[in-house]
């Protein structure tokens, strides 16, 4: 398979979490890259028309906001704080320019996961009205397992597939993160459903390290770890994606280190290994 | 659903660590459990015969003995030493008789997890002659799937339950533990499957602690975490499964502590959760 060209790669936010926004989109662009995710903390205190307005200019592709979600409750205080936060995420997305919000869907560890499945299901039907009126689009992100006690009751791709089907409308799909899914067995043909059914809106890439040193904070990058990487990819362009492949690093360990240097190794992996 | 009854539960001597085996067979004993599950480390300079007599002049039932696997090699050296480990695996099984090694199949980060499975499945097979011979059933245990890099590509029940049937010995089956497998969304239908197809063996307890500071050594004791412990047995149970409920529990935490506490909180929560 060939390699990607570094025009087909953005980097979330997140992955250079000490820059500010503006010093990623301009450090971003002047490394060729094609696109930036923005994750929420990085549009605080800023105005959405300027972040907008200085992504066109440098030459950036938007391709989501992450992250909405957390649709799990335990009373309906946690239901309607939730659904206003998930709309704000909507018009942030709008204000930007994203096409898309990833969904973290949420799990509570004292309710089932068939019970955080369903307020899920639920939320996101809530928010449909507001994702039309806007043109924004609500990928729902499969976690690996490891995160089913508190973070996402949704772990693996069928069960993403599934429920955006069951939502039934174009605006609801899936976002394929490689670090949550490649240990699944049935993978490849679970890339080609979702593909076949419309839904595959994102390909998210980093690398799963041995040993991994904190659940959260230590993802690897892309040629570090043991996930095939560039198979996935070639499953999800024969499934018909045709979008930018999104760099999600979170690294204390690269965070620490200088930035620069940082996105410099992005940018060699993306080439090699993606 | 009723609670289980003490006798109806074993423990593996790895729960308690700190403790020697002589002191594990006297105390699970004495405390009402019906069962042991001798983990290798245990062993380590003693007599089997003399095991073996301690543990049925205690009255305990040896339900397994933990573990053999990691089939995974990187080359021919590799393989022949795993092998033979395996081998001594299912002769200690049969010197203290454990009808039973449960098998933690193994993973390396530096090939697929296609070419992972088919070296199990290749090990699993070598193994039946002997497995035959001293009439020892190898029980594959799929383990979660952040254990995927190194310890094991059989991540998920439906996996295991097809290698097995693949394999098509009836001394070869599965071994479900909550914690490997609480998060999947088909847990049910395919424990029935495992069931109705004769290959569930085994029934493992702990439950998942939120957060989870350790991905090894951090699980907790039943009734501590968001795991559904008793739905999940009640699905084992509909399935045909009568054997003793193993708890297995992996807590740096409780080891520090006084084991004669912790055994008794095991036993309190065997009878609440379980």
């Amino acid at each position: 398979m060939e390699a990607v060209d570094l025009s087909q790669v953005a980097v979330h936010t997140i992955t250079t979490k000490p820059w500010p926004i503006e010093t990623a989109i301009e450090r971003y662009a002047r490394a060729g890259f094609g696109g930036i995710t923005v994750w929420r903390d990085a549009l605080e205190g800023r105005e959405l028309p300027a972040v907008r307005r200085q992504i066109t200019d440098a030459g950036l592709q938007t391709v989501a906001l992450v992250r909405g979600g957390f649709f799990c409750h335990r009373n309906e205080e946690e239901r309607a704080k939730g659904h206003a936060d998930n709309l704000r995420a909507i018009e942030e997305a709008a204000g930007i320019d994203a096409p898309m919000v990833v969904l973290v869907c949420g799990a509570h560890p004292a309710q089932t996961l068939a019970v955080s499945r369903a307020q899920i299901r639920e939320g996101i039907e809530r928010l449909l009205p507001e994702a039309e009126r806007l043109n924004v689009q609500l990928a729902i992100e499969p976690l690996h397992p490891m995160y089913a006690d508190d973070r996402s009751a949704i772990n693996d791709l069928a069960t993403a597939t599934d429920m955006a089907n069951q939502i039934g409308s174009p605006l609801v799909g899936v976002a394929v993160d490689v670090y949550h899914l490649w240990w699944d067995p049935n993978l490849e043909r679970e890339i080609a459903r979702c593909g076949k059914d419309g839904r595959l809106f994102a390909f998210h890439v980093c690398d799963w390290r041995t040993p991994t040193r904190h659940m959260l904070l230590d993802r690897g990058l892309m040629g570090e770890g043991c996930i095939p990487i560039r198979e996935i990819r070639g499953w999800v362009e024969k499934a018909g994606f045709k979008g930018l492949h999104e760099v999600e690093i979170f690294s204390e360990e690269r965070w620490k280190g200088d930035q620069d240097a940082w996105l410099a190794a992005i940018a060699d992996a993306s080439l090699k290994h993606v």
